[in-house]
């Protein structure tokens, strides 16, 4: 008896492209590494399962959506004559698979809540340089092209742009899953026009229109599934319920949690104080971790703490009204009173219960935009290029606001 | 042995709705009825089968598809509590699957070649009073509705306006046959936000983005595939040789053609002299008589004739160029001249070789506005509803011009 | 301010079916029940998501989908002339959405784990009698049809038989997130084909083919997906976890776990003493508290708790094999002689890590023949009525042997 | 001006499989051939769109799908370790994408019509020495293996066999197309599994479940779409239309045919007179030529060749019935007897409009075996490495018979 040699080419299945190999052994071992492992019980789409049921998938499948991806645009632009090579190919797939692998719990719901003051993508830079030390400097490259500072400028632009392989996955992902099918970009067609021209990622002018459609699906998807009112109060529920549970902890009661959560419930992590064993826990931190926590709470003492978890695992959530312009603090205040009787809460916390804020989209970001390649081989930025539909007026962010309070009362 | 009862509860399989069923027995003997075969054999997007190979679903399909939609769309204004009688849903049924029997030949392609002054519309109409005697006034309703006649105005704006059926469907079905995503809209949400509100057809506010998305997409599939350049010239090279032909036969030629084409080679139909007699040939005409036809005026003796026919058949196509500015004359009259030694033709029918025109499509008609129903149950413009994506500009009709002239020059 | 009327006509987005609809205001409130939201908590397919990561659905939405299915078929075979009436339908509706209701955590994969001796059909039962405590017997027709105690003997069929509609969803959804088409049975047809003769559900004539292609899916979903190697092992390590957690707190040791799990690790559940008390903490029990307990277990002392937990959670799971015959105890003595030494436990608690078992299928059983109706009205079963498919041969199990143990060993 | 360079790498849109590939400029020219465009023009189902209205794709489009899934599986075995010189890909590609050319219009339908005792094999194997020849030679390799004489077995076992490439499009093609979901199989899959042992093409073990799943899906296409009664008969009334024109003109009518159907009429081709001249006629025949044809003699005199070309051409098919034993002669008689008297036809005509045939189909075909490559690398029978699905059973031929009459008579 003496140890198998592994057969490290796999394949993976994905219900929306067929067949996906991974291209090396140690892209294998990078996948197989319990950091990226995590991502399995992380959700995309936090609370969205709430609304479309079907949205039940995860940050890892999205990783292995957007190597896939990848593998077809590298191969793309080589047809195209750009020269990548091998070990830059294998940097960008190395690069697009763990772009996302620094975001904890839920995803972007908790983002700020967890930690703070740190982005997703900066604890992703600090897990990449962790598993480059385990794999002996192999992902220098693929760091490098994620701090932005390799040479060759498109090479970041694939992996974070507006027009990125991170988006063309996770829009056909997403509207594959919730079943929202307007969201159903032609990743394929998008990725066919794509091209190179001193050293920048562009779309060719006869992709005008599938780029067009690719802002407009987009702006839907956030509007009609990212940002659906009900997944707002659910996820606004989540950040509030971390926060009581905090504030308790703070004020000296103990608490249930796992102790992954317990670690970020206890110490306020900033960047600062973000150490190698905070990178530790977080490596730790799930999904699971959140919700057994807040399940436990459901029959904690404290009425603010057991009533917020209650609803958010009995899916009995605050009701949401959402519109153009700013909530008056009128209305907001009296139901604060009403409820103050009722709950037997002191005036600070009712905040808890009734509170309103805004949400923001931006369609089409002027400042880094995407050029179209003309037959003529020169760049015009797609603003110009489009003949017709006014990304100009797309570029205004969009905002609106929203406010959650109980059920029973009615705004008028 | 006698006549047996047939049953007349059909099921049609359709690859994009799953089973579609016909309601009633009357509807199933209006589609036994050889007017409506006819559209078996009238391809629904003319000659784009050359640009996308998928592409050769009929005329029927579509009317059937047109059908089940207005079967949902029923259901659902029923449901959301709009009156619609046995009798007025029954109409509307026939209505949609007629309002498109009087397409010709390649549809839109050859509209106004085989009869001039005529809109398809018009032919429906006649085809649909033809029906009406044989089945005994049945189509009363259905005709009433049709002409805009009914007074309850959201039936005819289910049939014809900026998102009626007939769209819902024709959009949904081209993009799945040519395997253009983009165009794949979501009848099924439309439909679902569909409301009446004083008479007019509405969209429920939380519609919006889809139908922002349903104009996008539309604009999408007219310039990516309707208007397609290759199509374009392909089309236009048909309606070229349908041209000569009559030209020859004016100057006493006899050729070679199917006797209902020949019908309409031989005698100039307009609005005037469209008979019964007329409508009978026009039964008979289908996109058969006219391809074998010009298979057969491959061997013409007059070099225009079998020329055109040949490059449509072997699918030797014109070049074309595209784009946003008038062509000169320079350039045209440059090719043909030298055209002319070669070809050894007359001057005046070069233009059937080298010939430039201008195609228009309309993302948005601001006169004929989809109007929104908002919570408030108020009805909005479209336009102002939409936060915005600037429909006020999509409404300005876009003008390309292309032309097309022989492969081997080249435009400087 | 006032209690606001909650409109509970609702919609629910499947990706499979596009919307489905929520018959009344009755089984709105059943969905929006705590017991029946519980199952957003449940996965489908277990530990499944290990080899296809697309498979996080939920016995939630499969559920709802089961109650689209259900709708259909009432609807086709009213068509038919079956009369079903309103209270019927709606019976049925309730049946089927929940008739799974009694999974626990991991579905199949922990059902003889958590409780003993009890079925989760059984269970099922249960909640459906405290729901209709609740909901003042407006369940009582739903109860006895699952009950089998209903006269109508095709209603029961619809909810519990080889072609019933619990299989018509699961089949088609665990294949369109699995990725795996084969599955993709055409569920529409075989409803279309639905009748009723002498109170039976039966198949029409021409949809035998249909059938067979149901039985054959069927059997390749079994081996390729449902008993996986993979995920026969993963399976395994999940009961072995438990199991050795069990273990422990009968030695008296203390271990962290969630309060609705604690609950089932302290006390033997068996059918006898599985009270109203049992069923509050089932009702609370889903895969949150599984997995973020075996999160916790990965820090225990007892190195065979703490090991177990950490390959389930890192997907290190032990090698697997699988064939036709037995595996005899030689190896498995060897592998565990020399394990023994390695990990310092006693010889009794190898078999956490060594371990062979046999899973079973059978494609199609005899015993509750699916009946054909032939176009004489005649009803034959489908072993007689398929000319050829040898569903006698597929009606034998076939078992198939595995095997786990630490992937540092090979079986020679 | 001078003469353009054509950019001859291009892209075909398949609804099917996304973007297709020409790999190169060799296969561009044979695309754009007239031999090979003439495919568009031939359905690739026959009559079958009378019963699936969306099955009216061609074989063009299943030719050009046959090369990508040819690409596909070239890919597959390369990185298995399978070597495929570049010259020996290409001569596959062309191989599989020539392989139907000789199919004449309607296909299968008039297989045995236009021509006799010549296979559409045979006349694809001229096409191809004809293009050959225009090529220079370009087509060698092509040639020996489509013929069977390259050493290299496997090569033609991708093109013809019981698990080939072009079953693998056509299965799925028509699927897609007739919207016969269960037909649906994964050429992704089984194209995966693919390798090859000792110059033969061998499935691994792990598929053996998904060819089990080809053969029944291909089982249950033959008997619900390819052999479907309504498509049977519009077939035979086809041919028999045809027969009947044949007939008429022996007798020295005169009859409307275009120029390319006519040769085929006035001289009876066989395999010995099938000259040059021959293949030229045959390249220019194409549905078109049949159904105009046919069009034209609604207005024969002949009162046969009228009813029969009416009956087609409005869909006015003869009724049907299909079972498992032969019609007896009594039945026959009787009907012909009544319908002398109407027709006033002779009584050797009344085949015409009475007769009955039979169709056979074999599931699996024992002598030409799909081979299993087990995981110890040997060769299986699949017939022995399925465990329970009778193959034996599946190998025997199941024959069916039909008869067909006019639809006022009913069969007692």
């Amino acid at each position: 008896m003496k140890e198998e040699k592994t057969n490290k080419l796999k394949i993976i299945n994905d219900p929306i492209y067929g067949f996906v190999t991974i291209p090396n052994a140690l892209i294998f071992d990078i996948i197989e590494h319990r950091y990226f492992q995590r991502l399995r019980r992380v959700t995309q789409m936090g609370m969205s399962n709430l609304i479309y049921p079907g949205a039940n998938h995860t940050r890892f499948h999205h990783a292995i959506g957007c190597m896939y991806l990848m593998q077809k645009a590298v191969s793309t632009l080589k047809t195209k004559g750009v020269k990548i090579s091998e070990e830059e190919a294998n940097a960008l797939y190395i690069a697009i698979l763990l772009h996302d692998i620094g975001h904890g719990a839920f995803s972007h719901a908790l983002e700020h809540s967890i930690v703070e003051g740190i982005s997703h993508e900066e604890i992703s830079l600090k897990f990449m340089k962790k598993l480059n030390k385990e794999f002996n400097g192999k992902l220098d490259l693929a760091i490098n092209i994620f701090e932005q500072k390799y040479h060759r400028k498109f090479f970041y632009q694939l992996i974070s742009s507006q027009l990125d392989v991170d988006r063309l996955d996770y829009l056909k992902r997403d509207s594959f899953y919730t079943g929202v099918k307007e969201g159903n970009i032609s990743s394929d067609r998008l990725i066919a026009m794509m091209n190179v021209k001193n050293d920048e990622l562009v779309i060719e002018e006869k992709g005008i229109y599938s780029v067009e459609n690719f802002i407009i699906a987009r702006r839907l998807m956030y509007w009609q599934v990212y940002l659906h009112k009900t997944c707002l109060v659910a996820e606004a529920m989540l950040v509030k319920v971390l926060k009581r549970a905090k504030e308790l902890i703070k004020k000296g009661f103990d608490l249930p949690a796992s102790s992954a959560l317990k670690y970020f419930l206890y110490n306020e992590i900033l960047e600062d104080n973000f150490t190698d064993e905070t990178l530790e826990y977080f490596s730790k931190l799930d999904d699971y971790d959140v919700f057994s926590s807040i399940k436990e709470w459901i029959n904690n003492d404290d009425v603010i703490l057991s009533k917020l978890s209650e609803m958010i695992i009995y899916r009995n959530l605050l009701k949401v009204e959402i519109r153009d312009e700013q909530f008056t603090d009128n209305f907001i205040n009296k139901i604060k009173t009403e409820l103050k009787n009722e709950l037997n809460v002191n005036e600070e916390d009712l905040h808890y219960f009734v509170f309103s804020n805004k949400v923001k989209n931006q369609a089409y970001d002027c400042n880094k935009p995407i050029k179209i390649l003309t037959k003529k081989r020169e760049l015009k930025d797609i603003v110009k290029a489009s003949d017709q539909l006014n990304l100009q007026t797309l570029s205004k962010p969009v905002v609106k606001y929203y406010i959650c309070y109980p059920k029973k009362y009615i705004l008028t």
